[in-house]
Parts: structure tokens; C-alpha cells; sequence
């Protein structure tokens, strides 16, 4: 089945698919086609949920939010970011040309360099501008650098070499459900919780549920609930257990909760 | 005293700093060197918090965890977001130009288009790249529409008028601490939470503490510690109250709290 996944070349999105679709993609400019891709069928999709220096994915929790996509696989894919330029900079590059969430995971690198940093729309867009420019640099991923001729000048400019991002892939349709709960395909959960209202004390009594039964929360994340500012709803992942379906039919009790789906939360590329 | 704010002239940074500062007002190319200036002394900085659309800005929540300054005050903006274009572009432009968390706010307008979306760096980059070229479009607000020469076709195409930017002013060294909590000044607290380790059970005790003091919080937000997938910091917003010092001094027993401020929360721009 093609896979739909986040442009252009040279995207870790890219990167990744090519590792676990094979070469059956169709590559989108946002991660908003993708969804709607996935949702209108004929496809699966590899999408970017989460990176361990940047954080969630806006544009993917919100793929969620307006479709009902489900997850049915997590990857993750070391990040490996590299210094390049298309001729000798010098000492120096009069700029350097970086995605803002590449900025945030390789901060010290560009921060020390004390050249101006202008911020792209992508790793291609920032080797793309150091390729057109001679006399600048681009922080980018090897395989944009090797698309768009740039020489690598040095490698692995991250902070951190646990720098990881955490994909999924999602597919059509609500989650079945009903997923055996001892499956070793089936490590993992992912919930999404729309309060609907404001009342007090609700997270407390929603992460309560999960502490009573001794689950352990790996991810919580908010993110706006669109209806104004101050309302939101809550990602959250837990491990799966025995005592995890009850959970979150407890859950649904005292709140709106939406099944994303249960997958192995071990496969590391 | 001069105002640091994320530039280039026109982003909403930029019209927020114009309302609360004045004209003197410093340009910086990223919210990391607005954060560097206010550190290194001898300036204010106001920085986008969050958006009641697109959620938090993660550069900003890295701000703070960078360095060490503290809050002094709130704003709100209303966003709105134009489609605007250089020339008349018939009934669909050829592509059109917008910044990923704008495309998040004006998501209906821009997918109905149906036309390529190409994603800028921010909203003066969009308003640059339609004036350059003739037959694409761009959403951006009506300030960089003017500096950039382009005619405003549709106003408004926010999803939801109430959407909303909150913006702090920032401010050098750690937060003073000894806030009167009965001031008018100060209706709102902001803390980050570190857990160091990550304790089972430890973000429900956390959230336990201002539940069992009737302290209504008003935002969660999770960022990752740097230190690894699935190691979080937590940035929360709570209601000023007489015992949300008594909160804080108990939150302080059981885990790493850091106090970024307590500020008036009612200002609206």
C-alpha cells in the first residue's frame, strides 16, 4: 500500500518511510495532506508525533484532532544533523539557514557560531538556500545536503546524540478496538481526552484513574482545544497492562475520550 | 528601557511590542537571541507564549529553560490573519505562502483554496514571497501585507475569531519571589517543574497538591527535559490564591520547582 509522508526529499519524514514503506510513497508538502490522504483511503502514513529535544508535533496532534486516523505502529529515528555549505565558508558563513526546530536541537552549535540565523520552512528549504546563496551555511539532514550538492562540513552538530523523533503511522478510520490487552503487538496506548468543560480538578481525577490502577503515564501533552483560549484537550500514551482497558472504560465514565489505538511500542530503526 | 521582540517589522511580535512598549523597540531574528538580550541586561523582552489555535511555542518554553529570566506581565492579542496577493490572482493563485502555525489558524480557508501550500519561516516571509512572485498568494497580517506591497483580497480568514495570542513581557535574573499574594498585580502564577526523575505517580501527586488546595490551574504543558525520549518538564499556570504560596512551598518538597513569576492576568490588548 503507498505510503504518504511528509516532502520533499530529504525530510527525516522521508528518511523514515523509505526505511518502512520501501519505495511506495507519495511525498506531501504538508503533514495536513497526509492526513487528509490517509483519511480519504488508498494509503497509510508516516508522520512525525514527537521529538526529544522539540517536543510534539503541532501539525500532527492536530491531524488527529481533525481527522479520525488511528495509529497502528511508532518508530523512532536518531536525528543526526550536519553543517554544510556549498563552497568554503571560510572561518565564517555570512548566515546560516535553519528549520526552527532544527534550531532548538542543535541550539548550542548555531548559537556559538555567532553568525546571523535566518530560520526556513524545512531541512530542503535551509539546504536549499545555502546551495543557492555561496558564502552561507545550512543546518540539514545528509540526505538534503547530498540533494542539493552541499559538502558536509561537520557532522552531527545536534546537542544532544540521544536527539530522536518518534514517528507513527496512522491509517483510515476510527481505532476497532477490542485489541487483546496481552498482545506483544499491543505495548502501548495512545488516548486523546476533550473534557468539553472546564470543571476543576478534572485532570487530577483523570490521571487519578490511571494512577489507582498503577498504569504508567509515558506521555501527557496538551494542546488548544480550538473553542478559545484556555481550553484544551490532552494527549495522553500509557503502558498497556491488564488492568488498562478497564482504565479507560472508567475514563469514558467521566469524560470524552477517543481509543487512537494500541501498538508495539518496541520497534527502534 | 529598550524592548527586545522577534522581527523582522510586521510579525505580530512586532505590532504587540509597538502597543506595550512604544518605538523603542529591538529586532531580533530569533525568540532565542530576544531571550539572550534580556539575560544579558538592559533590555525588556515580550515573547508569544501560546495561541489559542496553535498551541504553545516551543522556542519561548526554551527560553526559559535556557536562561533565567522571569515573568512580569501578560498580554492578549486577537489574531487575524489576511489572504493577500501582489496582483490579481483570478480565482486561485498558483500556490500559496504560509507560515505552519498560521496555517494552523486559518486551516478551513487555506485547505478549501485547494491550491499548493508552501510553508515560510513567518508571516513577513509569506507577505516577501507573494510580492516576489506574481500569481501566488499569501496569508499574513495586514501589517506585512503593507510593508510588502500586497492587497489585502479576503480579511479575516482565521478559523475562529477568538483566536488569540498570549504574549509575556520578560524580564533579567530569577523571579524576586515574596510577591504580596493579595495584590492586584497579581492574579496569576507561572512555575516550571522539573521531576529529575521520572517517578511513577509523580505528576498526579503534583497536580494533587493544587487540587487539595482548591487551586484552579489553568494550563499544563509538557516540554521535553532534553535528556532523553520520554523525560518531560512541565510548564503550569495557576490561579493566584491565599495558599498558592503554601502550594508552592509543599510542590517544592517533593520535586524541583522553579518560580517564573506572578503577574497580573487580566490585561487585554
Amino acid at each position: 500500500m503507498k505510503c504518504a509522508v511528509l516532502g520533499p526529499e530529504g525530510t527525516f519524514s522521508h528518511e523514515m518511510a523509505l526505511k518502512v514503506c520501501g519505495r511506495d510513497i507519495m511525498l506531501c508538502p504538508t503533514i495536513g495532506v497526509v492526513f487528509a490522504e490517509v483519511a480519504s483511503g488508498g494509503c497509510t502514513g508516516i508522520v512525525p508525533l514527537e521529538n526529544s529535544e522539540a517536543g510534539g508535533v503541532g501539525e500532527t496532534l492536530d491531524g488527529f484532532m481533525k481527522t479520525d486516523c488511528h495509529i497502528t505502529a511508532e518508530y523512532y529515528l536518531p536525528v543526526r544533523h550536519h553543517y554544510a555549505a556549498a563552497v568554503p565558508v571560510g572561518e565564517k558563513p555570512s548566515c546560516i539557514y535553519v528549520h526552527p526546530q532544527s534550531h532548538g536541537q542543535c541550539s548550542r552549535f548555531v548559537d556559538d557560531l555567532g553568525v546571523p540565523v535566518i530560520h526556513t520552512a524545512s531541512n530542503a528549504a535551509s539546504a536549499k538556500a545555502a546551495a543557492e546563496k555561496p558564502g552561507t551555511a545550512a543546518i540539514t539532514s545528509a540526505p538534503a545536503a547530498g540533494i542539493h550538492g552541499l559538502k558536509i562540513i561537520r557532522e552531527n552538530v545536534q546537542n544532544s546524540d540521544n536527539n530522536v523523533t518518534r514517528f507513527v503511522r496512522v491509517e483510515k478510520g476510527p481505532y476497532p478496538g477490542g485489541y487483546p490487552y496481552d498482545s506483544p503487538d499491543c505495548r502501548k496506548c495512545s488516548i486523546l481526552i476533550d473534557p468539553l468543560e472546564d470543571r476543576p480538578g478534572l485532570l487530577y481525577e483523570i490521571i487519578g484513574v490511571f494512577a489507582a490502577m498503577g498504569i504508567n503515564l509515558s506521555r501527557i501533552e496538551s494542546r488548544p482545544s480550538k473553542r478559545g483560549m484556555g481550553s484544551y484537550v490532552f494527549f495522553i500514551d500509557f503502558a498497556m497492562t491488564s488492568y488498562s482497558g478497564d482504565a479507560v472504560r472508567r475514563l469514558k465514565e467521566i469524560t470524552f475520550v477517543r481509543e487512537l489505538g494500541c501498538y508495539s511500542g518496541t520497534e527502534v530503526v
